[in-house]
């Protein structure tokens, strides 16, 4: 598939000019009947047609015993019959020029292998027409302008969605149809839905991308349990990005039993949640960690509108009560916002409004604010004026509850919008229906629950952030990487060094002449490492030593050395001894680079020894990253303290810390097909200005990486 | 005040024969009128007496000029006047006999300087008589079996709270009152409420104790800002624990922000977060995140009451959806619970009555519950029946509000509940108010959130292993410490190892001589240490050398330091040379004590250099500690393989250093009057079976803590 195809040809599933129904029924319960229903009870305007064997009147409309006796070739197909029937359907669908098949029918990958043979054989059928099919085994779709009903979603029975700007994709039926619940129930509008069950054509990324190009939504929401296509799943989120669409990911299956659980749910393999995070992070999705997040994160968006996302994390608390300003520094806090001081002026104009107020940051308006709730207006536009804070979260238990307060705040906040507009003004509140959806016409989001209310606005932050983000480098061009580099380490940093990875001065003797000749160009101290393709592990050989001081003790330690070699692998091919400058003192990183089965190759760096391995202190991206984006994986170590200066250290040189992994990322991109795996153990970086080196780097081929699973 | 007083005398504010109001008002919404019209409404049986300057009718009731003018002594006063005249109105009440004063007025240490002074001679008021009293500025009290009200929440507006077994406490007015109000919504009864807001007289400890003692209460919930007196909140906790009673605790001021906000709104220091947390720890209260938390826990302890408790953190769960069963694996992971696998008969069980389901652990019982609902009493006793696990959590998104499938889903659990009586089902659901109602009535919590459900499991066992674990370790009684003992490092030394912690074997030479004999006892290699009362910072001066390895080294180096250190501190004086075993290889922890103002001696323990001071990586918790607790202590360390043979290292003797940490503990509290800090640096814990040794200690007097604050 052509990356630009991505999303490509589902328009017909939101808003086709004609439905047919495979397997329509008359027994509303069952999933053949229930679309039916739905399409009539809210009146979709195209072409009804059930097909049914029988014929006859299906819930009241002709039906069809096939698809060749229709009228017309309907534009979407909606199969309901059981499984062994489905291929049929679907090879008549693509053969009669119909534009998308919906298969609800279950009975597929999810069942074992000949369930997972039948649902190759019908994404064949996708992959061999211009046809696009969702699922099988999904709960289908829903356009809700053109009132498209492709699902059997319970959530249908009581109301159809109300008509609005938010999206709905999800890989699990259940979680979508909960999430299209929850967002009526919140008065949260929706513009499509989209589930993609098992995925033998349409994906995942297919539905954020055919979200992100439909103009009637702004905000998509997705749950995510798994992705079989990395790439394709960075298209669709930059697809998003580029359309200026904030893409809010719930993703399940994070800890080993969830993935567990995901991995025996879906059939596929859900990947490690460290790799889904940074693809995530990079791809500018802002994750949330539960599904009422998702909804909170996703309604204050599309209320917020773009105008309105805040440039920075600082924020002004104000409250009625001292408690509660306490509950938001401190929710606020966990969500690495910061609640600076105010201005003085802004504080003198609170106090000149109640003269016991806590006017810094909470700002306390006590219970005054109840008696005297013409004093909000001044209150917020004495700190909405105060250029000390990016954002401001109002706070009220039961003000909206409270009819003589109510009317007051509402004009307060009208007031507060019109002489503030650009101001993200979010209310930590509780508020009846109908008083919550006028405050989302004005603009506020409101959350009712203290943690959501921060979190919300930090995720506003990271949309915020997103945009103004630099877009993402140019391609690198892929290239096969010659055999003779996974040789030895030599070999291995000959050409990483040409990719741009500091290594120290070195060269392969061959003879001691050699040797010496290479020691009088370098000078001491020296290192000494023995070169073999059949040697992995030098030291336990006694391959290695460190730290030759002179010509004297460097001929001796070349013998040394090539004897307890000789004793201890005497079938290994010797290339020559390594001979290279000795670095001393720095820190030491790991830092490697592994092909993600999904999503390609992976940059990781950590503190060497045991905060990488037993802290698990590592920091994980896509490749390939920049310098900046380097510094800022480094930055977000718990140990970055020890490269920066910490209990009395030179500070470290991070820069060249940085450089080296953006150019260990290039190199795992460019040579993408033939590397599997680096390993740069240790980068040491020395003080600042002073350079890291790789001391030891070790190549994996495809190859020998296929060879090692077996 | 004697520990066994603390709660004493709060009887009379839950359920007074009668009560005063100064300051009684005829205006509703002022504060000494509200508490009138609310006793009035809501039924209170005793005798009500307004006291008013103007006398006359207040809320059609007789008013009084005085309090002597009453037909008899009330035995709670509700105090609502401005606050210049609450002192004489506390004062009166003392003299008088009345029980209990509540001080609902404001104006006093949260005003500042005046405000603190006045608020202090009004505590001396209580302390110098048997009348207790509770503010001011607080939000009051509420007894509800005896209608006593004592506050002016706007929680009561609307209604009085249903009767029940949760008593809620806190120090925020707002807080408590908002916790009310989620409490009736949410159906949960209250027996008791009391806010103690500046607490001049009861604290949050004494109201803790009032509940704890108090038989119509099960569970106490509360809302906590700060401690002003350590040792009284330790023993309200173990009240609470020896009554068997849930302490569920929402701490605000967690983060610095936060702890700010706290200080500047209570006008007391909120001391540290981690103390805090360790003391909460310790005294078994459960510890919530969020006020959403302390309600859904302090719910579902109610609906389960102890028998119900489970008793290990193994869960099964149940769903009708793949995707919730993801996400409440993810839930229960991050809470800490495992989802074993189910046993082979169970997982036949539940295939046997749905052939498609999942029958593992999160079992998928697919949309076939929902079509076939009668199947779920089958799974339900399948898996209750299961001893692999020891809690269950029922999901269901929306059965509970489908008609059809309510009542097979209650008819189900009614059976299961009969079956299995003691089984802990958690229901992870939605529900309509009644529905929930009657499921919490058959024993069955209901959460909505799946975060939530899992957190709520994880509080319940929690609750489940304070009251198996042992009773507090005996007292012990206080001693105080020698003045020379603070002199020098092996003063120290000398008396830390009479309390059992291991120090290497050394002696004190005043002569090469001595040193000499001192060395041929012990053995090489050694270490030598300049003794001196003047010396802090040993190395700095040249005053120590490790690795002595003969006679002839020995007297070399015992010259040189001497000469050394003669050169750098000529004036110092000179005790003698530390002659000491030398310890080597091992692992360096760092061990200590401080006193917390609040709470009293903490100990510490982490992992040497940048563990603990970089990583933050150390464990906490109130001396005295004993060997298990130690242990735990260590074990919650992140770098704990280090000392558990991580990488290939041996085992360290962890039972050595938690003897020692032990050790150190009761010493810290034993000598608590006249040692204010103690660090062990390094504790060096060699490998298993081969002790530990505190290489250098450092004991800090109380008079020298309080010189170094000055």
């Amino acid at each position: 598939m052509q990356a630009t195809q991505v999303g490509r040809g589902l328009d017909a599933l939101f808003k086709p000019r004609s439905i047919a129904i495979f397997g329509a029924s008359d027994d509303v319960t069952k999933i053949g009947g229930r679309p039916l229903q739905f399409l009539q009870k809210y009146g979709y305007a195209g072409g009804i047609y059930p097909i049914n064997r029988k014929a006859g009147l299906v819930q009241s409309l002709q039906a069809y015993a096939s698809l060749a006796e229709l009228p017309e070739v309907p534009e979407l197909a909606v199969i309901a019959v059981p499984p062994a029937g489905v291929l049929d359907a679907v090879q008549e669908c693509a053969r009669r020029g119909v534009k998308t098949a919906v298969i609800l029918s279950a009975g597929f990958s999810e069942m074992g292998e000949e369930g997972s043979r039948l649902q190759a054989r019908i994404g064949e059928v996708a992959r061999a027409s211009a046809m696009r099919i969702v699922g099988p085994n999904c709960l289908g779709a829903i356009g809700v302008p053109d009132k498209s009903i492709a699902t059997f979603s319970v959530a249908l029975e009581s109301s159809f969605p109300a008509a609005g700007s938010v999206g709905i994709v999800s890989q699990s039926g259940n979680l979508g149809s909960f999430t299209l619940r929850l967002a009526g129930e919140r008065g949260l509008g929706v513009s499509r839905m989209l589930t993609t069950g098992n995925e033998c054509d349409v994906d995942i990324a297919d539905a954020i991308a055919s979200l992100a190009a439909d103009p009637g939504t702004s905000v998509i929401l997705c749950c995510m349990e798994t992705c079989r296509d990395g790439a394709k799943l960075m298209q669709a989120m930059a697809m998003a990005r580029e359309a200026g669409k904030p893409l809010v990911v719930l993703k399940v299956g994070v800890s080993e039993a969830g993935s567990a659980a995901a991995a025996s749910h879906t059939g596929a393999l859900a990947g490690s949640d460290a790799v889904f995070d940074a693809v995530l992070r990079q791809g500018g999705a802002l994750r949330v960690p539960s599904i009422e997040l998702l909804l909170e994160v996703g309604h204050a968006l599309s209320v917020v509108g773009p105008a309105r996302v805040p440039g920075g994390h600082r924020v002004a608390v104000l409250t009625a009560s001292g408690g509660f300003g306490v509950l938001l520094a401190d929710a606020a806090s966990a969500q690495g916002l910061v609640l600076p001081k105010l201005a003085a002026q802004t504080q003198e104009r609170i106090l000149s409004a109640v003269p016991f107020a806590a006017p810094s940051n909470p700002v306390d308006m006590t219970a005054q604010v109840s008696s005297r709730p013409e004093v909000l207006a001044r209150m917020l536009d004495a700190v909405a004026r105060d250029d000390s804070c990016d954002a401001l979260i109002l706070q009220s238990a039961n003000a909206f509850h409270v009819p003589r307060l109510r009317d007051v705040f509402l004009g307060a906040l009208e007031q507060v919008r019109k002489d503030h507009p650009a101001r993200l003004i979010l209310l930590c509140a509780r508020a009846p229906d109908d008083v919550r959806a006028r405050l989302n016409a004005m603009g506020f989001p409101v959350v009712e629950g203290i943690d959501a209310a921060c979190a919300t606005v930090a995720a506003l932050l990271r949309f915020g952030a997103r945009n103004r983000a630099p877009a993402a480098p140019p391609a690198i061009d892929r290239a096969p990487l010659a055999a003779e580099a996974f040789a030895t380490e030599a070999s291995a940093k000959a050409v990483l060094a040409e990719a741009g990875l500091p290594v120290p001065r070195e060269a392969i003797a061959r003879s001691f002449d050699e040797a010496l000749a290479a020691a009088r160009e370098m000078g001491f101290p020296l290192v000494l490492k023995i070169v073999s393709p059949d040697i992995a592990h030098k030291t336990e050989v006694g391959g290695v030593f460190v730290g030759v001081r002179s010509e004297a003790q460097l001929r001796e330690e070349y013998n040394k050395l090539l004897a307890r070699v000789a004793l201890k692998a005497p079938r290994a091919r010797i290339a020559g001894v390594l001979v290279a400058q000795m670095v001393q003192g720095g820190v030491e990183l790991i830092l490697g680079s592994k092909k993600d089965p999904v999503f390609g190759p992976m940059v990781m760096v950590g503190l060497g020894g045991i905060f990488a391995e037993i802290l698990k202190d590592v920091a994980l991206q896509p490749a390939p990253v920049d310098e900046a984006q380097a510094t800022a994986m480094l930055r977000s170590l718990k140990a970055f303290p020890l490269l920066d200066g910490a209990r009395g250290r030179p500070k470290a040189d991070v820069q060249a810390a940085a450089k080296a992994i953006a150019a260990l990322s290039r190199f795992a991109v460019r040579h993408a097909d033939s590397v599997s795996e680096i390993d740069i153990n240790p980068l040491v970086v020395l003080d600042q200005g002073r350079g890291a080196h790789a001391l030891d780097a070790l190549l994996v081929s495809e190859e020998q990486a296929m060879k090692d699973k077996q």
